[in-house]
């Protein structure tokens, strides 16, 4: 007779990277798009991914192959319970190659829900770099300005990525964030490619500046000083061509009050900082008609900064 | 018959600019040294400058080739009150060419000292543009890194010196500094010149982090995470060669306990950070051993963050 079956269900939520000011090492949650992960025991020992939803038969079924199932399966063995018999449904209720930390959510959601069924041995801190270890599958890079917000929420800043040193930034009340994806494709690879590897002595001065600045708004609760801040001098300049209509959307985005819009993750979505949630709506009309005339299809997001992170559904 | 001459004494305290992970935008006071300026008022209409101590001759009477003489100039012109009869007596209690800001607390004393006798005309910030005019003629730059902390105290953030957007950090309780000046000449014209104007991405985004640790350490008195995060990855390994021993001192000084340390300024002195006065005197033997048995000559000074800055005496 087969076990009972006793499945749990998780969500982990899209995400910010970058956020302007900190490439490679600053990222924050956002409530939703986000990917869910169904997970139940079953007889045959080992890991399995039974279903896939919602991405068009481009994920990998082969456990080690797949975001969400590499990130688990990782983890598990570190745990000593690779030989449990587990089922994995991937439900990706988010785009891939949207900036929007997509295969970082699947990493997060898998190791929430394998570490959810097995009645959380590990705290989420302790599962990070499973997770981590699962989008660099899908990514190339070992580095967690997506998976750490996906999976802690909040805004994080991780110091080294080498060391997963991460820390959940201040946030101050009011803060919204606007995040519009627009049907383009940006392959990750190909904004990674364009980036010089070189940077001039006083982009980096400004930029070091900037982000200090940006986290001494973030615990001063100073919007003006956050405003000041979100200038990207390195990155965005480089990506921006990438993105039709970037600077178009972003100088309206700005007029309509947000304190500063950039590129999410390596695009093409494009995220707004503002300071209440009725200057967040109005910068999300302004980004939605502008994509809409240019008719390119979109979709918007409008979310505080997601403070949960990975959670059980 | 002459007017009654009630002069007013002022110190301003020397600084430790760029602090490992802020080249340019960071910097902090500390208690001494410092320089001392005393005005009074005069019969005769313009400031003056009757008196230099200290300084071997090096420094100008001319009011406007003097740093304190060009800061207070400029002042008294903005409010003006460049009729007014003034005398200035500078008293240079701190070493030129020291990497501790010393024409910054010239500058200082400059602008404080002829506020006071003025009867406060002026806010500290609003008097701090035109102390930074005045360190500009010594040093050729338009930056507070080293008089925005000699005037207004405490550890200060410059996001950015061209607009002079300044703020006070949170210090954490505990936090000492440890400066060592070896009497080594390094000007600061050399310091600048030999530093690249290209910078990797891999290491300004190093820089970023750390200085972004910093910042979070500071805010949350995370003394581990202070420690972590100072690394200079771009300009101390430029410009360590210019000071003879400074990693054997650096090395040392970690091991005898310091959270960080590096170069103060554009050198030669070195400054470490700890997390209590203990630990700071026990680095103070270490520099100042490490020196003497070198032969070298050195002064150590040991200081909380002086959240002073400028002060009437």
């Amino acid at each position: 007779m087969a076990k009972i079956k006793t499945g749990v269900k998780v969500f982990a939520p899209a995400s910010i990277a970058n956020v302007a000011v900190g490439y490679d090492i600053l990222g924050f949650a956002i409530d939703k798009p986000g990917d869910e992960i169904i997970v139940n025991f079953s007889d045959t020992p080992g890991l399995k991914i039974t279903e896939i939803r919602g991405a068009k038969g481009k994920l990998p079924f082969e456990v080690l192959k797949n975001t969400a199932g590499f990130a688990a399966q990782k983890m598990l063995e570190h745990i000593g319970e690779e030989r449990r018999g587990l089922e994995m449904k991937i439900h990706k209720k988010m785009p891939f190659g949207s900036g929007l930390g997509s295969s970082a959510a699947s990493a997060a959601a898998g190791v929430m829900a394998v570490n959810e069924i097995l009645g959380r041995p590990l705290t989420k801190s302790q599962m990070l770099p499973f997770a981590v270890l699962g989008e660099q599958i899908a990514d190339g890079a070992y580095h967690a300005d997506n998976v750490g917000p996906s999976l802690l929420g909040g805004m994080q800043l991780i110091r080294s990525n080498d060391t997963l040193d991460i820390h959940r930034l201040h946030v101050p009340k009011g803060l919204y964030a606007t995040v519009i994806y627009p049907h383009i494709k940006v392959l990750t690879k190909d904004s990674r490619s364009i980036l010089s590897d070189q940077t001039s002595l006083k982009q980096c001065i400004e930029q070091t500046g900037n982000i200090a600045g940006f986290i001494v708004g973030l615990y001063n609760g100073d919007f003006d000083l956050i405003g000041r801040s979100l200038q990207d001098v390195i990155i965005e300049p480089q990506r921006a061509q990438l993105i039709p209509h970037f600077y178009e959307v972003k100088d309206a985005v700005l007029e309509a009050g947000a304190l500063g819009c950039s590129i999410s993750g390596a695009g093409p979505s494009i995220f707004a900082l503002s300071a209440n949630s009725l200057i967040a709506e109005q910068v999300g009309e302004v980004m939605t008609r502008i994509f809409t005339n240019h008719k390119i299809k979109n979709e918007l997001f409008i979310s505080t900064i997601n403070q949960e992170g990975a959670i059980l559904i």
